[in-house]
């Protein structure tokens, strides 16, 4: 188990994690697999050309709909938390030759939905 | 392999799995799988603020847009599927110290889109 | 580590992978897990009644808020990518006397959403 520290600087925000997580792989290992311990930011894979973070992130926050919310704390988080679970805390990802196994224009990446914050999160190789 | 039957008590409606996974925690396991073998239920983690249930089950509902649906048995079950496929069947969560490896507020849920019916969650330790 | 390619032949369309996926399943694996290694395409679980297909892939286009996007080389894929990274790139299923250990309705799907294209879906048992 290893555990990746990342340090958001926008309120939302893509992150491309494919470096990072491809500088701890273990030797021999088959999968890896990616956990966020928060509820308001989510992993997943995507296409990171110019501008397409920005695309991602407008379209994730006009789907979720603006309702009456009644989260005691702050109603205007919940759509952060909904397109979190959404999209999901975690990801699993082939490795092969060294590397994770992605596609030519794949990326894996965090999506900040309700920063900055200090985001953390759990890698495990199977 | 293990199984938790789930009895669910509304149409729509959010479960807290996390107490029940983490009383079944295999020694030395260092992820948990869990698989619903359902299309109108679905598993992720969320924060559970007392009204975020509700929250998130109308999120959910109005973002599913209610088009001319064709399914052959129950159009009206449409959304329930579409949602389902969306939020996915599984999700895998670290473990630590024989607990699930989650954040603060962060819970495992089972999100029901057409009970009340019997719910069946596969668990795997590896 | 197994392979299967999948010539898609629409430009929207899910593809049952089910019993292609039976037909690799490993003698004593517990779980099998799904990657597709591109940007515009995704996997899941769903009901496939009649006319289901064309439910989902109208609701996901549907649900895809249609903005003024950004991306460099054609604004048009947006949805595509944003809807994958939504409904995700891999799966893991649980396996039960050699088969996936599905529910009755539910099969396993690629989602293609930009075809049509040569698909590659990457397996691992574990």
């Amino acid at each position: 188990m290893q555990t990746i520290n990342i340090s958001t600087t926008k309120n939302k925000e893509i992150i491309d994690l494919t470096d990072r997580i491809n500088s701890l792989l273990s030797k021999g290992a088959k999968l890896c697999h990616l956990f966020v311990k928060h509820t308001t930011c989510a992993v997943t894979t995507a296409d990171l050309d110019p501008g397409t973070d920005k695309d991602m992130l407008e379209a994730f926050w006009e789907m979720i709909p603006k309702l009456n919310y009644r989260h005691p704390h702050n109603p205007a988080h919940v759509p952060a938390h909904i397109a979190s679970s959404i999209i999901g805390p975690d990801v699993t990802i082939p490795i092969k030759d060294g590397e994770l196994d992605l596609g030519t224009w794949q990326r894996v990446i965090l999506v900040e939905l309700d920063g900055p914050r200090e985001r953390e999160i759990i890698i495990n190789f199977s």
